[in-house]
């Protein structure tokens, strides 16, 4: 079936028939927070939509999961609810459906133009977790850090290692960045010195948003994993590499990633990157029980990192990576964040953590492309070892279908200077 | 100034009019939660105190921030809505106060007895960081898994070392502790285990409940963090000791912490705490001047964990210890915690590390205590290594006036066997 929206989607567009990713949005000019999907240049109105009782369907039809500053209830009511959804909005924005194309009132009231909303984060996000699942990037920071001999600690084959991350600290899409201060502790003689991160760093990764939790206690099953994922977002985790490096003996990375965690606003759901599926690499040796899936899945989503100078009318790209090179899938991380009875909730996000690829030219973030500063990057004319205050650093990413993109959008955020 | 309740409280009581401290509760009868403080064996319930318009002070007189199932709002306030909160509970409690004393009606609507409801946790927390201050933990930490030269890392007499904790998974004192099941590696050279932990452990803690946030970007200063923490609770950061050595290099622990953390219902503040203040240990070498404090300030809080197995009548103490024996101070936490520009929201909890003190009968943790299982405990009969299914572990905390307590009553937790 070829889908087509009466509303003008561009072919380049990230955002066609196939895809309606969730957020939830403020109209600029005024009024209360509430969710939406987009389509083409256009964000629907979902809270529109329901009042209009276009929400026809037996979960749905009586659900206020819309009329909602956040999309936390419609997260939780799970992929019954999501379906419903899915193929609800599909058919009002399809060209041969009446019931939207042809009010005017109606058409008017929840098709707004994306350049008059400000988009806003899609949930309350109860916790937040960044997995290590890139072995290509265990293996370079291993090497970084502890020299070349078994760079890769021996628990990583057995297990997705990951850190609770700060859920506080996590801004939109479009939120500038302040260079964090703290201490470092570049030399071992001398005493730590403190000031702005001379290290400050991007992380290219993916985050899954939680739908339905588990009780405390109750771990979910692996091959029950993909009904508790509503759908994934770009995310940058910021890092300062000096903080990081002094501070995280022996119990892991803490004010060198809390000052600031940006995402995307856009989720895709896991519906919309099925036809992107493909084959997670094979795990020698293979995983126990719990973490043994039966089917074990990646998406081919194309992820590409550009920074724009201040000043600069370009940006330049500086690595070009892709999903599928994750080494744990999203669901060996959330049955193995829950197998000790851990609970989730609905809107808790869980990081991949850096997605570098096998290329020189995929790695995820400055400490690999560079060498922990070692071997400083061209940026179209300047150099760059970190990240310098006015960078703007840009992520995006999508899936190429045929004749059409399921895509993310961007995630983007600037860096400006730490206070005095 | 003896200041006497018209509520009848036992010399012995945790909570005479000198303490007051908060939680949120419902009746067991039925009804919404709402906002307390403890006076003897009762609660006083503060919506009804409020409802009949007896806060009449400036800030409170218009609020609704005791008409709330949680003290998020009342703690976002600050430090003159506490002070004038507790002026006026304090006066309104005395045997010479007449407006409640005489009043039979709103004595009986608003003054409940404890056995008769139920305690929930006391705020939303949005956030929860686990520190480790106590140097003598650290020290013995280190010297169980890293040897006994150099135990203490480097950068932990020049910073206040922490982690993430996990939000979700944090309790209320009463709650049963399901053992939790995951991956342990004993010897090196065979391939890893699964299976419920088989080194389960307490950690005796205490933590910060946090007032007034900051703005993402704007530290707090050390010397102001004092007014960004509204009081403390008991805090069990249950512990599987086999999960936390396999998965914690190199970004700290995860599963072995996250499957529950019990904390006491009745947050005590830190006015109530003042007359209990002492010096807090010289540190040397000083820290960095963002840590550098003009008042280094402690409080003398005797702190006694007992053990009672299944089916024994008795409980043992296994060990006590003080809150004084910390290193890093509660407002050197917080000013550290800020410093890169991580925002704090009311409500966040901010765990001390557990508190060991210098003698082997102070050690706050089995790993301590039985030095990794090598030296077990006797109980009263029995001994331990580390928790057994059907021990229930009992925190007490309380200070020592002239002629009264102010105490944090118990934070306690059964331990039930994991799941098949
Ligand atoms: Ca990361
Ligand atoms: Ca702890
Ligand atoms: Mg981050
Ligand atoms: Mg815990
Ligand atoms: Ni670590």
């Amino acid at each position: 079936m070829a889908m087509k929206s009466f509303v003008k989607v561009h072919p380049d567009s990230h955002f066609p028939l196939q895809n309606l990713p969730y957020d939830v949005f403020k109209p600029r000019q005024g009024g209360e927070a509430r969710p939406a999907v987009a389509i083409g240049d256009y964000v629907l109105d979902l809270s529109a939509i329901a009042s209009a009782g276009l929400f026809s369907g037996p979960i749905l039809k009586n659900s206020d999961c819309f009329l909602q500053p956040s999309l936390n209830k419609f997260l939780g009511m799970g992929r019954p609810a999501w379906k419903e959804a899915r193929t609800t909005i599909q058919k009002l924005l399809s060209s041969n459906e009446p019931a939207l194309r042809d009010n005017a009132i109606l058409r008017k009231k929840s098709l707004l133009a994306t350049d008059k909303v400000n988009m806003l984060l899609p949930a309350m996000i109860g916790d937040y977790t960044d997995f290590f699942s890139s072995m290509h990037h265990a293996k370079n920071c291993g090497t970084i850090f502890r020299g070349p001999e078994d760079p890769i600690p021996p628990n990583w084959f057995h297990l997705p290692i990951a850190y609770h991350g700060r859920a506080s600290s996590i801004v939109i899409s479009g939120t500038e960045i302040i260079r964090p201060r703290g201490q470092g502790h570049p030399t071992l003689n001398s005493p730590p010195y403190f000031g702005p991160s001379l290290k400050l760093d991007f992380e290219l990764e993916m985050a899954a948003v939680v739908g339905p939790g588990n009780e405390l206690g109750k771990p979910v099953g692996v091959n029950e994993a993909a009904d508790h994922i509503f759908g994934l977002v770009l995310m940058n985790d910021w890092s300062a590499r000096d903080i990081q490096a002094w501070e995280y003996v022996p119990l892991g990375p803490f004010l060198g990633k809390s000052f600031g965690t940006t995402i995307s606003p856009w989720i895709v759901t896991l519906d919309a990157l099925e036809p992107f599926a493909c084959e997670a690499p094979k795990q020698e040796p293979r995983p126990l029980p719990y973490l043994d899936e039966k089917i074990s899945k990646n998406y081919d989503i194309s992820l590409e990192v550009q920074i724009k100078p201040t000043g600069q009318e370009y940006s330049s790209i500086v690595t070009r990576s892709n999903f599928k090179h994750l080494y744990w899938t999203l669901t060996q991380q959330l049955a193995h964040h829950t197998i000790n009875g851990c609970n989730l909730r609905p809107g808790d996000l869980l990081g991949t953590g850096t997605i570098s690829g096998p290329d020189p030219e995929s790695l995820g973030c400055f400490l690999e492309l560079t060498w922990n500063g070692q071997k400083p990057l061209s940026l179209n004319g300047s150099t760059r070892k970190f990240l310098e205050d006015g960078d703007e650093v840009i992520f995006t990413g999508c899936c190429k279908g045929n004749g059409y993109k399921v895509g993310f959008g961007t995630c983007s955020g600037k860096v400006v200077p730490a206070p005095l």
